[in-house]
């Protein structure tokens, strides 16, 4: 570019910043002078501010507040809302503002995360749990949209693969993590909320972890991929219910089975045994997970059944569960060399069905480990449940 | 699967509908029943609604009003918000309520874009130019995320990389497009508010675009990447702004030139000749484009600068662009198959500035093609702009 460097000059982007500011003016709303939000302190506490001098009532919802409670906003001398809370522990928060009755995202922060429907503003409380889960300086896997064919289906799905540092230089062969979101999310849910390409990166570069694929599918049978990847023309736009017919035909499993883990061994340079194969899932993604690997006892040698359990109300499934666990219990504990239950503790909604579910584990001789902790049904547990969970794999 | 048929029953599915019930109304903010937003009709006239009992003015702001006008919406008996307008044309569009005067997106959609620190929702009216925008029944190439090293900057950097339907799978070598966003977006724009990935992915169907490679690369040069993908640590988390300062340092181009295409040359299969090698980009991203090709008038055989040009009251930029041309325009021609040149119409803010430069063109004796299409400086341009081209690449 030396030759050229006159001509790169302040002027093309005075110029640019003109353009962009005489744009910005002619085709946005009217957009206010910025204020600062969230505005994390010293020690913690956060401020977070809106300016809506119009507006008569402003609160301000997110995970930080227990049960995502909805706290009142006060308008100071300048039309600004504000609240001080915490000080909040290290962690990812997500939040919105309620004004006037309706759900907003905060304007002035522009980093908006998504599982599902729920559409939120992002938090990071610095520490070392939001280190682990930030883009660091430090090599980062790939992370790549891909569409496979569902013959189960008929049609083609989308899923999300991360490759980890080395893969596409190298020419070795590479362990599987299957994961799996919950109930109303999509493929995008555990890279979204779920940090989950971030924190293997990180561990990765600790030594903590293996280098690993990690394979994200949409569990979600009604919609082959995320919101704005899948056809606008199939799609009512405007539903964000789960598709109850369709989530009862058992078939999401059936496809994780004949689509998926052969699509991925087919296109991927990977160790294709249960030793280097492991399944993990939060909610009805654990369903997914203890569905899976009831039928395919000896595939999976590492398991986590994150936040779910049989409905306890239904002995039905209790007791198809006991007779298959008794069936496949020798031929999985021969191959399972890790089978781990987390719950967010007992605030967690499914904290008494996987309870009650690991009563037949334990009835039936199945080695496995159960971690609890705090923060109920919830991706603050679910991230630091990979975090946890992902050191123990392939080793 | 099939041994294990009884449990897969309605009960799970029952269970997890029930926890996830549950789940929502503990830990979300209470939601109304949902109302159907946006609604198009058969005729393509739209009808918007938002719940806001509370709310004493709501308004509904977009693309599809000239000038993003914000249009008043009326209150019905249930307090629903609504208006209907349209017919609009085919197209895709963004749009945002505001309620009390603070801007949101229409809970009712869960489909969101963002271009920068614009994040807005998004509709689609059906019909000939939305079908190939849309996600349709075809093969669709994979669209990664990619950390690259930068020594120009000394950090690494992000781009999304999209591989034709067969990439993965084929051994041969591909031709490569480099499209850049503009001022205030990032690395995700094209896909997210361009939908250039399903665009490739449909003209390559159609036989009308050979298959290519197409890198997006990151233009702000005072981020390395899109907000949710860069460090929190290293970044005030409420900036919207372009950092100005780092903008006029002339490096994004040094590092195009030095950092990003002999990253693609060397990791992607790609054929390393100024034939197979093109740029695009839009309004900051057109200045990179002509600054980057008049500094190597032999390196791409197609060219697009779309919504850009030489500010017009800077008399040194024209000198020096009229100089720079002088020199390289024998080199250039003899280069070049295809130079095309892109203007929104006479709304468009960089119109003047396009066509006085290419006076400078005309007046050096370098061959182009001039485009005007009508819909200012926006996205709905740039879409449209990127189906035309497309089709002439590589051929």
């Amino acid at each position: 570019m030396k030759k050229y460097n006159t001509i790169k000059s302040t002027a093309i982007y005075i110029a640019l910043l003109i353009i962009s500011l005489q744009y910005s003016a002619i085709a946005q709303p009217q957009r206010p002078n910025p204020v600062m939000s969230p505005d994390v302190q010293a020690d913690n506490t956060v401020i977070f501010r809106l300016r809506a001098p119009e507006a008569m009532s402003v609160k301000l919802g997110g995970t930080m507040n227990a049960g995502y409670a909805q706290l009142d906003m006060t308008k100071n001398s300048e039309g600004i809302y504000e609240i001080k809370i915490g000080p909040l522990e290290s962690d990812m928060y997500v939040y919105t503002y309620n004004v006037d009755g309706v759900k907003t995202l905060d304007p002035s922060n522009n980093v908006v995360v998504r599982d599902g429907s729920n559409i939120e503003s992002r938090l990071m409380i610095p520490g070392e749990l939001t280190d682990l889960f930030d883009s660091q300086d430090v090599s980062h896997g790939n992370v790549t949209s891909v569409w496979y064919p569902s013959p189960v289906f008929g049609i083609a799905r989308r899923m999300i693969v991360y490759t980890p540092p080395g893969y596409e230089e190298s020419s070795k062969s590479y362990p599987v993590l299957y994961l799996l979101h919950g109930g109303g999310g999509d493929e995008e849910a555990w890279t979204s909320r779920g940090r989950a390409n971030y924190i293997l990166d990180n561990l990765i570069a600790q030594g903590k972890a293996e280098p690993m694929i990690v394979v994200m599918p949409n569990g979600s049978i009604g919609h082959p991929a995320a919101p704005n990847e899948r056809s606008y023309s199939a799609d009512t736009q405007t539903t964000n219910a789960m598709d109850f017919n369709s989530m009862n035909s058992g078939k999401y499993e059936e496809s994780l089975a004949n689509d998926i883990i052969p699509f991925i061994e087919k296109n991927y340079r990977v160790i294709k045994d249960a030793d280097h194969r492991a399944l993990a899932g939060l909610s009805m993604g654990g369903l997914h997970v203890t569905n899976t690997f009831m039928a395919h006892p000896d595939w999976f040698a590492y398991i986590n059944v994150m936040s779910s359990g049989w409905f306890i109300s239904d002995k039905e499934m209790y007791e198809n569960g006991d007779k298959r666990l008794a069936e496949i219990a020798p031929k999985f504990n021969k191959t399972v060399k890790y089978l781990r239950f987390t719950q967010g503790g007992p605030e967690d909604i499914a904290y008494k069905n996987g309870l009650a579910m690991l009563e037949v584990f334990k009835k039936n001789n199945v080695k496995y480990e159960f971690s609890e902790m705090s923060g109920g049904h919830s991706w603050n547990v679910w991230r630091k449940d990979l975090k946890d969970f992902a050191p123990k794999l392939f080793k």
